[in-house]
Formats: structure tokens, sequence, C-alpha cells
């Protein structure tokens, strides 16, 4: 399977036919953390959504520079329908690299692959996973940060990309460490780590924040929750892949159950942060929490104010809603705890 | 990638250039537990073990009426060296079909597949994991029993196996569930979590014991350990997915660290104990453990005594070595905790 190992920007954004905000949150992801790599955005025949940017079909988008064609836009399967399909050919005809974040391959389709070949043009499949060493865990040198979640798509993306950018404005070393398709096409690389063969999960991340000696932060994306039925052995192994020396609990206070699972409530946040502790102190026995990331997106401020005070008043951890209030008390917090 | 679905004994077993008696430990399990199945065993030229089968060469093994060549030697990264192609090249030629747990799969090699296709043989991959959807965690029918481990290798799959006879032979329904790829061989079918994609454990495991309504238990090996750093995503997802009514701990109590990870203890039983409990909780509240099955191998026939007897002690659970002692008392516990 040929992979292209770089997709340049400027990007045009492919919306597909989607039927939800939900459904293009790759695009959406890309468009709010790398505005500056965005020209256009290209909506299906019966796309439901936007993400904001300038409509323009391809012709258009190559015309203003446009490098590579991102689909940006997810479904149930991960399949390419015949429009999809027929946008990555013309976009490849029209001079486009293509890059795709779907279980099914662009790779992998014969029309594509040959078109692509033909033309010269390289496809990148964020969700194939390099193959990796198992997990050894042995102590590595560095300092790394995990966010981990109560639940699925709860801000842990958001959570650590939003410290990378103000930790990086204290003139910190910081990086975002991406384990997602959409946080792979924001960084330029990482760990599909919900792709990577079963047996090699924590030696996927152990490969994707190796050992470090600048004294900086490897700001690692978690994925799922050790409470979800569906996806808790990613959790775990990437938790304990991560090594983590600090940890930030994601949480969306308003939802009624796992995602997706309406037979399954919510875990107690308490016993979420014990589970998420003990689990990470088999591979790093002096990990602790350094605040509470809270999506508020679902309140108004005054309830989002008092939803984190609840928090911070119950756990005694900085909380805060990254995307509305920053996260400068959670830094705050990590840098207290681990110096700077 | 194209493979049987089943291998036909009876089979000579081959057990390649196995340096030491674990790395054919496939080979040994399919002689242990199907006997009846197994005719030969075939030595590489530096072969350092033996299963204790006659040795036979291919063409003696055909005229025998041997129908399956199974590969039963692990090496690690799973690859198949020159002398394993040619002796698999040499068993197609003589009419035999081949089957293998290597994680390098015989449908991958080009040789082989196009002398396969040629002589219209059958291949079959064990570490190839059909596609499932994933977990969903709904409570379902039927009666599950899982062995976790404190470690790797521990027994959990001869556990299963020794129950499964013993309560046959009570006249009890009772299934064996293939986890692993011995285990596929002895039990002529199976899911090999290990080679499932990450976000597809507990969804494989969902999809290996279904809902099952006759009364009967599934018996369900289990993988790795959750106090493992290489592993435990794996023990965790296989955990969610079984859905166990019953758990049934594995140890080696001679062991001074983590298989494979010498700067890892083993964990404390009772913290293991409690880690099980609660990650089994999530899918199945009512889960609990019903015995302790201890891997006494390395003890003389008092000691294996006086361990069993300090665990029972230490912990109100039956604990013998299925091995050793049979495994009639921790059978016993289960029905009285959950009727006939």
């Amino acid at each position: 399977m040929a992979t292209a190992v770089r997709w340049d920007p400027p990007y045009l954004l492919y919306l597909g036919n989607a039927p939800d905000d939900l459904a293009a949150k790759t695009a959406r992801g890309i468009a709010h953390w790398r505005p500056q790599h965005c020209i256009g955005q290209l909506s299906g025949s019966a796309c439901q959504t936007t993400i904001g940017l300038p409509e323009m079909d391809i012709a258009s988008a190559a015309a203003a520079g446009a490098r590579t064609l991102i689909v940006g836009v997810a479904n149930a399967g991960g399949i390419m329908d015949a429009e999809t399909v027929a946008t990555v050919i013309a976009a490849l005809e029209a001079g486009l690299d293509v890059a795709s974040g779907l279980h099914a391959h662009l790779a992998d389709h014969p029309l594509i692959a040959a078109t692509a070949a033909r033309l010269g043009r390289s496809l990148f499949d964020a969700r194939v996973a390099p193959a990796t060493p198992v997990g050894n865990g042995r102590k590595r040198a560095g300092r790394r940060l995990l966010a981990v979640g109560s639940d699925c798509s709860v801000g842990k993306m958001y959570t650590t990309l939003a410290m990378e950018k103000a930790m990086q404005a204290r003139g910190l070393k910081a990086d975002f460490r991406a384990t997602g398709q959409t946080g792979i096409f924001i960084a330029g690389g990482g760990m599909p780590i919900d792709a990577v063969i079963a047996d090699f999960i924590s030696g996927g991340i152990e490969y994707l924040s190796p050992a470090r000696e600048d004294g900086g932060w490897d700001l690692i994306e978690g994925q799922g929750s050790l409470f979800h039925p569906s996806f808790a052995g990613v959790s775990l192994g990437l938790l304990h892949g991560a090594q983590p020396d600090a940890l930030v609990l994601c949480h969306e206070p308003t939802r009624t159950h796992m995602r997706g699972l309406p037979h399954y409530p919510q875990p107690d946040l308490e016993a979420c942060l014990q589970a998420n502790l003990a689990a990470a102190q088999l591979t790093n026995p002096q990990a602790r929490f350094v605040g509470i990331a809270l999506n508020t997106a679902a309140l108004d401020e005054a309830g989002a104010q008092a939803a984190c005070a609840a928090l911070e008043s119950r756990f005694g951890l900085p909380c805060q809603d990254p995307v509305r209030m920053g996260c400068e008390r959670i830094i705050d917090r990590l840098l207290a705890e681990f110096g700077h």
C-alpha cells in the first residue's frame, strides 16, 4: 500500500455529503486549528453542514494554489461513496494530492490508486498505522502529558492543542502528539492508534512519543475512555504507552449516557480519576492529575462557570473549558507540580 | 487474502528450528489437547525440542493419511524462514493443506500462494481476524467464564480447556472459545484477538461469544494481563467484550518479573483480582471470581499443594493447578454460585 509521508498545504477541505456538523468534524478541526493552511471548502451535492470557509470547486481551488484535497468527512463504516471517489479523481486530475482519514483507504481503491500513479500524485491515508515494536514500558526521558476522557468525543484533542498553543505562547517547549486522524492532519503526522493491530497499542504510543531530552513536554492526545465498553482497550494501551507524568481529565457535563451507547451511564468522575491514575501508575508511578478540561459547549456562560467551579471545589484541581476560558490555570498547575 | 475456513485432521505438526520448548508451544498445545488429530511431528534441521510424537517426513505423513501440515512454531517477529517456506511448498506438493499461526501469513507469500492456487490446496492463517462490528456492551443471553492472568503465558488456555473437558465429563454444556492461535487450532476456530484492529477488540469477543440460549457456558480464553505494559489494552478490551459472569485468575507463582520485561515486577494478587473485577463489572455488574488456577509446573508436589493452600486461605477461592490437580473444585464453586 503506497502512501505519501507528507501532504502539503494549502488545503481544499472536502465535506462530502455530511448529514450533520459532527460528520464534518475532521474538516472543522483542521479549519479551526490550522486556518492558515485552508483556502476553501468543497461541499457535496447533499451536504448539510458548513465549516465557514469559502465554497470552491476544484478548478478554482487549484487556480488559487491549493496543493491537497483533504477528505474531511466521516460516515458510518468509513466508506467512500461514488461522489467522493469522483471528487478525489477530479482533484488528482486537477493537479492536487489527496489525503483522507476514512477507514476505507485511498490507496486501496483501484481507480484512485491507478489515477494517482499515472499522474504522479501522492495519496495519504491517515488511518494507516506504521509498523512499530510492541511496547516495553521502559522508563524514558522527557515529560509527557496525556488527556484522558470520561467518554469519547469530549475534547481531548482540543485540550491538548489548546495547551500546546498556550504553552508555546509562554515560551515553553511543548508539542502536540496526535493519535487520531483529525489530529494527524493538524499536526502533520502522528499515530492513528485506533487503526493499529491490538498487540501494538502501547508500542505505537512509545514510538509516537519517544525519549525527549530538551526539557519540553509532549502533549499526547488521548482516545476513548476506560469506561467506554467499545474502546477502552485502546484507551488503556494508550495510557500505558504514554507513560504520562501529568494527566488532564476531559469531560462533557451534559451527557446522559456514553457516546453511542444509550444503555451505559456516564462514569462517576471520582472513579474515572482513580481508574486512570491507577492505570497510569503502572508505567509511571509518579503520574498525577493537573486539571480537568470541561467541554461546556452545551451550557451558557453562567452554567459553564458554575460547572467548572463545582468540579474545582470537589476535586481540588483547576477546571477550565479550554475553548471558552483558555487553559492557563491548568498550565499553572502543571508548572507548579513539575517545574519549568 | 484467500484463506480456508477449515483445516482438516489428521495433522503433521511442523516444529521448524525451534530453539527451545517454548518456541514449539503451538505444536505442543495441539498435541496435548487434540492427540487424536496428530499423527506425527516434523523437525527442522536445527530443531532443539520435541513434542513426543513420531518423527515423520512429508511423504510418510501423506502416506499415513495426514491432511494438513500445521506450522506449530513461533519465533521473534513471527517470520517464515527459507526452510519453513520450502517445507510448506513440499507439503502442498504432497497433497496436504497448510495452516499457520505465524504473524507472517501464508497467503501473503507469493510462492506459497501461487503453489496452493495451482494445486487447489487450502491455506489457513490463524492470525487473520475476521471483520466484526465494534463492541456495543449490550447485555446478551448466556453464561460466560473468562480466564484472566497476572501475566502472559501463565495457563489461561490450559485452564479453560481443562474446565471444558471436566464440565463436559459432568454432562454440562461448556464450550472453549479460543482467542489465540494455539487455541484456534485446538478448537477448530476462534478469534485471534491480538491481531484485530485496536478499535475492534471488544467487538471481536462479542462476535466470538454471542448470545447463547441453551443454558451452557462459554469458557473464554483470556490473553495477557491488565498489568502487562505491552498488552494490557488487549486484556481490557477482551474483558469488556467477554461480559463474564465468572472469572478465574491464572497465575504462575515463581515468576520474578513480568514476562519479557525484567524491569516490571509481578502484580500483587489482591490488586490483580480487584482490577480485573472492577473492569469486568463495567459490562457485567454481577461478575465475580470463582477460583484461582495456579501454574505449579516449577514446583514439586509439596510446594504446589502448599502454594494452592496459601492462596485458597488468603482469598477464600478454590485454588488448583488444572494440569496437575484438575479443576473440579473450581467447577464446584462455579456451579454453587450460578447453579446447574
